[in-house]
């Protein structure tokens, strides 16, 4: 059946069919010779996904970061291959050689596609849902940055975003939440070929995904459109024009396509979504098609001419784009200056001229408000921060005051409302990074930062700054209880690789952290912060804290008179019970150092024996954090001469202070575990 | 305005009026004692769900734990007061005195609903987006029950399951899932009661969610029924009839209220959703909808009397049911023995008898293969048992061989396809656990935990009993890269309170876990598992598998000859490596004892003269898990005694086996770093 299908229809020209069965072969012959991979969807995909990078996307393959470029999100990045043979094949520094090592160590052909890893691949993806939600965040960077610095007669921000989806794309929540969004702010530029070929890995996509697709995007607000036959070429431009015409809806393209399409005995069955044809059927597929059998990774000549011609296309559009912003550069300069800074990441001049220092007498104060507060005085000198909160900005405190909501009817206002969609908050962030141009933040309560940990981890992996406000931080947050107070969160947030975690101990130290956030680079940063007022620490009592924060750890207040017996090593909230509980302890004669301890993974890093000045070898510790012990301790022997008071059962509801005194975070606890520790120091 | 449009509309009798307002203001007194809480949603939400609760919820207060009731989730579990008000008036055991101790130490009425803490709460809801994906999961496990025991002429499980839900669940990407599975499914005795007030945290829903949600879930499958006016008690009973009458489709309700209604100066705003209102406005609300000011927490003796009514309307229909039971007792007496011990979660005598056992030259074995045929030896055992996989069965080996899949034509299926979607999936297992009678069990990666994380927390929480089989455990999966291989989640999994994770080393210790999961009562149990092949234990060699793993851990492999001079503690896929490294050691003359670890939770609760057995006090430990070491060290002070070999990066694509060697798990490595401990040690 696959056959007379396949030789009934001409549904490309000679040439089209032959760049279409170029790039179904070199994935085919990769994955073939990795023994593993995902060959069906590249063999289904490969001429909608040609036609799209043919005719439509504008790209340099000479300059990856050409910043006007479309952005290309291949959000089924199993299809990692589709990607890798339309790079090689359009001149992209991605050498024949790499796609035959497709899935080896250090090749730059990985798996799934990584953006840190490959000229040309914009997002990392292969967790499903992610890059279509990705996309959604470029596209709303492109916009953003439309309307800051275009100007009549010169446009310096003008791209599509365009996706390749799959049913498991459409089927992960975090794509409803972000495809929703999309569908309220009009995203006119973003445009989504979904892939329906009606499989998933465990068979017809029917046994659990039969809903209408199609209506589903339309009630979001999206255009839809159908191409019944996705290896017709024409069809699929036609969709792709008027994706491109409708500028007040994104556009959903449904794209009916036979994954493994052309394998004579596994077109349109799962056994071809993630492992090789396997010899001989990879023989009667290149028959099926009119392939010849050798050599393996053919590229005919006619295909190398017409695709390489991306080169020569791309040049001609960048510089074309380049003579626009010499002539913007000329007539707006400080603007241009302001475009490229803001492209490479750097922070303008005297950005922190404004950043808070607060006295004892403006608090108590919640580190969430401080953070508001810092966030306000920031916002005039860091003009590409942007971002807002999954409908908690009332309780996160991050509005930007008077900076206008991003809104359709208002591109250039910076506060972002992104609904009850944490996942896609963070996915959407993460998109906004990898377009660059922006700093974007999100806000939501720790809790629900198990919501986003997908994406997050993802930001982490591929090395994007983006800045999370988690507030609400643990059972100090009170009668919302346990759904709602984090205990375990903390130590999950620190495990990810690559991300930066600052819990700081009231408003100066939430300021100096959203400083390091700011100068921070090349990973997420989150900042824990409280529900509850905290004491301000007098800066003049305590002038390490600004560089104390920036080096993780510091000693915030010496055990006086004399030596310290112990430390009480502290990390947000709890640092003022800790400085409380060393008053006491000093009264009864005992010396405690505190050592307030913001964020751990910078400590980490800052010289031993800057450490050992900090905490010296032998001295007790008697730890505080208001989240699970665990990571304070390791999982097996206990260090005799550590104690530590955290929370390792979920929380309660009832007032916040009445809670922490419970769970024994009182000065009576803490000063009760210090003498018991050195007692039964004393006493081994 | 407000005050117009509440006069003149009698969209109830005199009486539904009365109790509707009692409702709404013991909420409002509530709130307002506690100077904490969510009085928005009560108030604006009272009339339907007052509709529900009067004519339709078929319950007994008397018998909360009537297997055959309605279920009823308050999704929206902020709106908690509207719950506690329902159960206090209808009789439930909870009493004036715990209204009015709302959100205060130890009460049965904390902020968010709790299943463990208030008789009546079928959901610990309050994160949003999971009480409507839990309602899926009930309404699956009624018909899952249904099939299984009803016959004809004996119906004994036949209920509805209901569910108020509000915006922000609508919002949450796991809705989207549950809500798109529960089309699919076709599950007609699922209804839910949609709370369309217009205002999310940050104000006008508009600002963010202005997608069409009939459509949307009509696209879905549903069927989609409207009520205008959500005080309108004849309007809401109609659609609730209709919703009632429709058995293909479940139903959603789209109900238009008013957030905070009556409230003259708060009503339609965002200020009454998460405060309390204040003197002045309740008395100017009290004054508007014509309620005493004095005393609070009133309840006319009307409103008492008629809402009492649900105590005598329980008991008759419970003991209309107790009379089919017992018919169904006298004809079908195993059938009802098999009702009552599945209610009850005790497993069957002899459920284990056919639990297998592994011998080296069935290996070598990965032990995702192994679970594999641990699940089929246990499906005829354990009929109970019901689930499947995240689109991933084919990989996670969680298919029951001859079971049939639970569609909508067979809902005697026991494996159960979730798509794409592991939120859903583990929220709708929830669900079926919460509804009781069932053993569920969901699978996917390992990596893919992350997307599902606050549906287990909540598990855990609710002290839920659900089985999660995650495989592709670590960078051994390989090719996939580091999108797809594990590195901190088995700590993230870890520090969840009350979840047991299980991690075998092979296909014995495989199924020892799975013993150990189904015996597990009171919170959901994590098997964690490879891809790739592990040799087999063999458990002539080794007989304290079996044993040792209900422990968590053991020794596995003695020092021979003579004392220890380190232990190697492993768990998992390194377990094997250690066994080959302290042979290698061994021969080099150096003893070492191999711990197997699987399980950190359940060895911490041994007797501590059992872990020092294990682990004597002062032995030299190397320990190897391909994870993060944070957890096996501590955020600060080494411990001199050990070192771990972990994955503190992410991981890499490229042939499993060689990614392993690359990041240090090689015998090679192992004997090095295990002689530099002993060195360094010796040194010190």
């Amino acid at each position: 059946m696959s056959e007379r299908a396949n030789k009934a229809i001409r549904p490309a020209s000679p040439l089209d069919e032959l760049c279409i069965n170029t790039i179904r072969f070199l994935a085919v012959d990769a994955v073939e010779k990795a023994n593993s991979g995902h060959p069906g969807m590249p063999m289904g995909s490969a001429a909608k996904t040609f036609t799209l990078w043919d005719r439509f996307l504008r790209f340099n393959p000479r300059d990856p970061g050409w910043p006007d470029r479309d952005r290309y999100v291949l959000s089924a990045g199993h299809g990692s291959m589709l990607l890798y043979a339309l790079l090689h094949l359009t001149g992209y520094d991605l050498p024949l050689e790499q796609i035959k090592n497709f899935r080896q160590w250090q090749s730059i052909t990985p798996g799934h596609p990584e953006n840190t890893r490959t000229p040309g691949v914009e997002a990392t993806t292969g967790p499903l849902g992610q890059g279509i939600s990705n996309a959604v965040g470029m596209a709303i960077a492109e916009r953003a940055l439309a309307a800051r610095f275009n100007r009549p007669g010169h446009t310096v921000v003008n791209h599509f975003t365009y996706v390749d989806a799959s049913d498991g794309d459409l089927m992960e929540g975090v794509a409803s939440e972000a495809a929703s969004l999309a569908g309220h702010l009009k995203l006119g530029k973003l445009i989504v070929m979904y892939d329906d070929n009606h499989i998933s890995i465990e068979g017809d996509t029917a046994i659990a995904f039969d809903e209408d697709r199609a209506a589903r995007f339309a009630a979001y607000g999206w255009q839809v459109l159908g191409v019944p036959d996705g290896n017709n070429v024409e069809a699929v431009a036609a969709a792709l024009h008027a994706a491109r015409e409708e500028t007040q809806r994104p556009s959903f393209i449904h794209v009916r396509t036979h994954i493994g399409f052309g394998s004579p005995n596994k077109q349109d069955t799962g056994d071809v979504h993630g492992s090789p044809l396997g010899a001989d059927e990879v023989k009667l597929t290149k028959e099926n098609l009119g392939w010849p059998l050798e050599p393996t990774f053919l590229i005919p000549d006619e295909v190398g001419e017409h695709m390489g011609r991306a080169v020569q296309r791309g040049a001609a559009w960048q510089s074309q784009w380049e003579k626009a912003i010499a002539a913007y550069e000329q007539e707006f300069p400080e603007l241009a200056a302001e475009f490229w800074r803001a492209q490479r990441g750097e922070l303008s001049p005297g950005w922190d001229r404004d950043l808070p220092r607060f006295a004892p007498e403006d608090g108590p104060l919640a580190t969430r408000k401080a953070s508001g507060k810092v966030i306000n005085a920031l916002a005039p000198h860091v003009p590409e921060l942007m971002g807002g909160s999954a409908d908690l900005a009332p309780s996160t405190k991050t509005i930007m005051d008077g900076e206008g909501d991003f809104e359709p009817g208002n591109p250039a206002g910076r506060n972002m409302h992104f609904g009850v969609r944490e996942h896609a908050m963070t996915a959407v962030l993460n998109g906004m990074a990898l377009h660059k141009g922006l700093i974007p933040y999100g806000a939501t309560f720790l809790i629900f930062s198990d919501y986003l940990r997908p994406s997050l981890r993802l930001a982490a992996l591929s090395e994007v700054k983006i800045i999370l406000v988690f507030t609400h931080d643990s059972i100090g947050l009170g009668e919302d209880g346990p759904t709602h107070q984090a205990v375990e969160q903390l130590l999950g947030l620190r495990s990810v690789p690559n991300l930066l975690l600052l819990r700081p101990a009231d408003a100066n130290e939430t300021a100096a952290a959203w400083r390091t956030a700011l100068e921070h680079q090349g990973g997420p940063v989150a900042l824990v912060l409280t529900r509850q007022k905290l004491p301000i620490l007098d800066p003049e009592q305590y002038p390490g804290i600004a560089q104390g924060v920036a080096k993780g750890g510091y000693v915030l207040s010496e055990a006086s008179p004399g030596e310290p017996e112990l430390a009480l090593v502290v990390t947000g909230s709890e640092v003022s019970l800790a400085l409380a509980a060393q008053a006491e302890l000093h009264q009864e004669g005992l010396g405690a150092r505190v050592v307030s301890l913001p964020a751990w993974h910078l400590f980490r890093e800052q010289p031993e024996e800057y450490r050992r000045q900090v905490l010296p070898e032998g001295l007790p510790m008697l730890i505080m954090e208001a989240g699970v012990s665990l990571g304070w301790r390791s999982y097996l022997r206990p260090d005799p001469l550590v104690e530590v008071i955290g929370v390792d059962t979920f929380g309660a509801s009832a007032p916040g202070g009445e809670v922490m005194k419970h769970y024994g975070f009182s000065v009576e606890n803490v000063c009760r575990r210090a003498r018991e520790l050195l007692e039964r120091l004393r006493g081994a």
